[in-house]
């Protein structure tokens, strides 16, 4: 059921103004700040039944947009005053979160954003006319094209609107990655001193901390944050001014580098014009990278999460190690059951993004000559992509990682009853002899130390100083 | 902003009933019919702020899902009358449309789907204790678990839900294909003598018509509905009477069997209960292997429209062989611009799908021991895909397929000027030869036949019927 | 470095012939098979270094065509018999294995197939210049296009035989999947009677026997053997007699039934002829169908190897259950260790067959018009994916599975010690007084059934009974 | 059939040698460098045929690792210089080419790369043993463990050899792209004037010129290769001295740093100890991270190879606006036809390189606490997506760009000719009247320019200077 498609039957009960395009006229519902455009649009897709207004990020960036480019037509003497002003106003209403229900058209639309960006005219024209004293739909007096778009094509507005909402959403998830990354920080302190058998391949290997462990964690993340920030950085270079194909035709003189200044003060962001417009009115690669790094995000969180689920598997017939905090009930059949439910739902969200990644990929490289016309589903995706990250972070370490405790006791034996432990003698007895005495152990289920006591290998002193786990640990005490 | 999370804030105002779980006391609005698990798992999943309600079919499988449940455990005398009755009368509810807004629960979640089940049955048992007389939380006349739960699993009880609802979601797909199909079909038989230039590598090959090409569409999409239809009929296997694992643990002999019963006549659906009821729990073959075909069909529907795209391309310096229909104004800068937003909107859906078909792959790939853990986001990413290609394809085909037309006189003329012709030659002339004069026509701007003609290699008779456009087209006249 | 160049090189130092194409003419080794056009190939695509001929299915499968071509052409008195015969002839020691080095062009080339078409072409006429006493190169007897190829494109010839070699390798690995199926299905029957903990979401759940497991992993594999199997019947359907782009121009009548009833005896393969050619020459469904089963199977043999590693886990930190037989020493440095690398060759061959899943679908997608020019990638990809899943079922079961022993006391003491026994309490109990003995039991440490008789909720007998590890595991014994 | 098996086979017939491992004696070809754990990989992974010789890159990088490591211990004085001097000594052999058939395991591989790093250790111990006058096999005068391997764990030394090896992989593939973008930007110079049609949504939009298509194709080469030096510096840190885990244990304090600096001087790269050897170990993010880049370098290759592929799509009924230059016959069946092979063969690298992004994001999220097992198939992936990229870079430049020409005068009479230059006129009309201007000329056919002066709206001055084709592509003149 297409929710926009109900909202615009609703209102339509309440009066309607006509509006024309090229294929005819069409009754708007005289309410609507959207006009025609939005209303072919919204009839032409009926995929999802999700708005563009679901998406905050983008429909404040197209409204900053807009009022950047009012601005500069204002400057360069293209636009009017009063027009101007009342374009800025009706923009200044939209960023402080006014009129985003208006915003109808799907998030998945063809189009390469034309119907996102005629819907912001529509939405602007009409706020602006209200404010200027006209009714809603008196077009002569302000019109969506000619005065809300001036200098301006869906070609530059729309991918530029886009990397602004990106940047708000990608520096949101940068937020919420530090808040994990200090959590499993927090973690490891508190771990610091608890010896444990590290592991590899799922086979005993050699002693480490839990504490090692959990920093390894945020050490992890904090690498694949410098690496979102870059990837963000990317992102600031727009191609307002480009106009239709990169030409900058029908955009005077001096227009994208005003418009620029202008969105950068408005946004609050460090935004630069693209050196070469034909190229950046074609190109997606940063969207592309982006998604390219938010993937990896993905696989680290989730391989960490599968740890944590390894980690505190049982609670009797599992590695046992920790335990995450319970925070729902995990069966309708078993009483008492407590699953790994957080970092299950991490690993979920993981696997929606590498699939949007693909997504991404495919839409980026279907783009034709000089335009992505793709734009609206890459848009879609990577916005899922970093919302849903965002919110497994917060929550993964919020209602998670602070929680965890561990079986201090049961790790400490574990590392003293363990094979790996022969490593540490191999400086001293060979990789051969070291081999015997380890088969020896696993066949027999006796433990190192007394077997290469009993082999008169080494003696007991020197084995009590080989084996001290904190220092197996590396453990600076 | 969590849409679940605002509802369960905004009925908080009227009055609370108390409710308990191994973790502990909380308040739940009076008038929810939710409880005590619904709740945590709202506030442990706030990942989409899309609800459990928005799968409409879902919601419904899982009401007919444990009213087959009471209905076995009524007729093997497990629940008392009064009991099943209410429960299956509240399942008919459901089933019926009403409730739907209660399941609360984000599409998003850990658990394997408990929280959803646990949702049904909260949802359940509160409306059933009303039409029993009591008030909701009255837990001690109908339990969540120990009742409307009663003989099932989470584990047995969701997936079979799933599959359920997924052959709703399928069936309704094959539909939009056949419908899409009949359109294409109907143009094959329109465009049925319009000659046209076949193309190989986007390369000028050998004459067709245009109704083959149509009709090579419909063929194609026919076969993908019929490996759908195949791939609909795995998901018929379910696996209720599993309980946790697929040992059956606290289902009682030949529950199993009779559930399956019911669920089939309640839903319509000829179900089958899997011959391995282990491997059933843990498998999600079906899925992936549905999913699989979903990409199949999105690569064929993505490369139609490709070629929708590509044979529309113009007006004046594009292929220019058919036109789409107009259906909103193309661009807001360049006045008059039509583009082929209907192909584009369907290629993006086809994107969308096929990075869903990695989600699911990931986590099918991911599932551990007796239990995939991830089956939420394969449902999720599921559902998206058959929605979206059904909505995809009716748009398609009424909104573009329908109404387009072809520029017949250009068509025949690119085939009569067109070099590929000396391929009909070549049984005749001989590959050597033919390439020589293919390659003195490409450099000389010449046609075929007067160089054939000049070089004496052939008659003018001959010639005429060795290149008749229809006969090269292997049209039957 | 290019192996086929190499090959070209050391060639030529044996005298030459001259050959000539449309670019012009070409010194090609006296004693090479190939000529003009597949040189050029190996030139234009330094690609991979690896030749066409490791891929012998497909290289016996083109030699099978063109023989089918050449007897389908002298039935129809299209070919003269020296020419028909010294064609059939020449094709026959191909598929007996002989000249398969002269197949030189890169698996990984552009042109649909038409390097690889030319190359056969080219390798056949001189082996039948040769055996019809003529010299190699001397075209005017038997050419290359003119009878090799006849009635023939690549564009029906390279997918038909595609189709044959895919068969062969299909079926082959449905043999392999058989191999392996019967090793885990002897595996479940010498393990029926070994109780162990069910675990899902990495948390113990409720008793089960190891037979059940690995009976699960043997019905899984047999599904998908099964699905495989349905999917390589798609493959039977061929478009020989397409020849271009599906009209059959240069085709006479009669040619494609003919040929497919020959080719169908050559290859011992059921084969029909599409019923729409010029859908059958575009289309790449069956391959996107095949490729996305080939997928299915790799996500279940990885989840298998997961849970395999994972019950290997220790030898004395890890899960323990089983134990996978040694192969080799698993570390350079810690003596003794012994990893489950079979199965970590397994996951990585399910790896890339999943990423060969999307390169295919991508190929796919970007076919235009009337012909996929990408199938030679897919070719390459499909190949890849059924080899090295082949090798993996073989090496899996011989190298690991048939090995595999397992601790039956540990597994036993784990369920009896485990606190998912509450389960099979619920029934009498309810389930909210079993989750409090569930969390007394998590919390003490103590064991589930002395805490019933603790709290007089059953009796000594009764516990018996329920708690009896075959009946909770459902064990017929 | 598996040529690392054949050549086992074959050299055994010259006498054995015996060698132990934790499974029992093996034979062992008197002639082989290699040893018993090699021969157990070559045995156990019988997957692809393509033995680790053939990554020569790796190789090299497996000696240098070693040869550092050699010199580190002798300057630590935990090997004396005759070990330590044979061992560089035969390090140095295989830097410089020799003995790399000697490394028979097979590319894909169980066990997280121990079997490489033992096949290295092997052969370079037995050639060192020849150096210093011993028979291959005399292990008790130096081991391929406790010598050659010495403070050295596979987890270590595999990852840092491989990342050797990527660096110069990636570095050659940097170097081929430099080289494709001169060819593009040679060719933006030479086509600066050429006027044409932009396209957006393949429907005509505004002038632009030809010179601006191929600079955008250059910029954004460059673009791409900025991007690939960036993710190649992320794989410099290396984790040499971590041994087993990362925590250095039997890796003697100092022994990392000096490591990493006689490493860098072997190699003549800027490596750096990565800060947390724990995180290092574990980690495959770098790897993640330069797949996504080099699939973004996919993306836009394949983009411009798909523009190419539709700017020279003709000869006669297609755009034909470019013609590639004929690189061999384009079909079997049609004499004359040429078809873009040359980018066809990269779009075909591009989707390989897509699909083993998604291979190398799997294997990444599935590694599991202190290592990531997987890191084979990651490597052999990686080098396949790096090494073919090259090849497709310079075979695009040399064999296709360099050669392409332009229609000249179609492209102009095309900008005269088109509707989209009444956008040109907006400005001075306004999106309503021009839109009608434009419909206008769409359905009668007439020119854009003749339908204003009919109407009255411009002069016949105005629109010349408005209409100049050079003023609308922007060109400076």
């Amino acid at each position: 059921m297409n929710e926009s498609t109900a909202t615009l039957q609703t209102t339509a009960a309440q009066g309607t103004r006509s509006e024309h395009d090229l294929i005819g006229d069409r009754d708007i519902p005289a309410d609507a700040y959207w006009g025609v455009h939005s209303l072919r649009a919204v009839e032409n897709f009926p995929i999802t039944g999700q708005s563009l207004s679901t998406n905050t990020n983008l429909v404040m960036a197209l409204a900053m947009v807009k009022q950047a480019a009012a601005r500069t037509n204002l400057e360069l003497g293209l636009l009017d005053a009063p027009r101007a002003e009342a374009i800025i106003a009706a923009c200044a209403e939209i960023i402080a979160g006014k009129l985003h229900e208006q915003f109808v058209v799907d998030v998945i639309q063809g189009g390469a954003g034309t119907s996102s960006n005629m819907n912001a005219n529509e939405v602007i024209a009409n706020r602006a006319l209200e404010l200027m004293g006209h009714a809603k739909g008196e077009y002569q007096y302000l019109h969506p094209n000619d005065h809300v778009n001036l200098s301006q094509s869906t070609n530059d507005v729309y991918p530029t609107a886009v990397r602004v909402a990106t940047i708000f959403a990608a520096t949101s998830l940068v937020g919420a990655m530090e808040h994990l990354g200090k959590a499993f920080a927090a973690k490891a302190v508190e771990f610091r001193t608890v010896v444990k058998m590290g592991r590899t391949q799922l086979q005993d290997a050699v002693p480490m901390t839990l504490g090692q462990e959990f920093n390894s964690y945020a050490v992890t993340l904090g690498e694949d944050r410098l690496r979102l920030a870059e990837a963000t950085l990317l992102v600031h270079e727009i191609n307002l001014g480009a106009t239709a194909i990169g030409t900058g035709l029908n955009a005077p003189a001096g227009y994208s580098a005003l418009a620029c200044t202008h969105l950068a003060e408005i946004s609050g962001l460090k935004l630069e014009t693209a050196f070469d417009l034909i190229e950046a009115t074609a190109d997606v690669g940063a969207f592309v990278h982006l998604s390219g790094v938010l993937k990896r995000v993905a696989v680290k969180l989730s391989k960490v999460c599968n740890d944590l689920r390894l980690l505190s598997s049982g609670p009797r017939a599992g590695l046992g190690e920790i335990d995450l905090p319970a925070v729902q009930s995990g069966s309708s059949i078993m009483p008492g059951k407590v699953n790994p439910v957080i970092p299950e739902v991490v690993n979920q969200v993981a696997y929606e993004v590498i699939g949007n990644d693909v997504t991404i990929t495919m839409a980026a490289e279907s783009g034709q000559l000089q335009l992505n016309a793709f734009e609206p589903i890459i848009v879609h995706s990577l916005t899922k992509s970093m919302r849903h990250l965002e919110a497994a972070c917060i929550t993964l370490a919020d209602k998670c990682i602070i929680g965890i405790t561990a079986h201090e006791d049961k790790l400490r034996a574990q590392v003293e009853n363990s094979i790996g432990l022969v490593t540490a003698l191999t400086t001293q007895l060979g990789y051969a002899a070291s081999t015997k005495i380890a088969m020896e152990a696993l066949s027999t289920g006796r433990g190192v130390a007394e077997l290469v006591l009993e082999h008169g290998l080494l003696s007991a002193s020197q084995l009590t100083e080989l084996l001290r786990p904190e220092r197996l640990a590396n453990l600076s005490e």
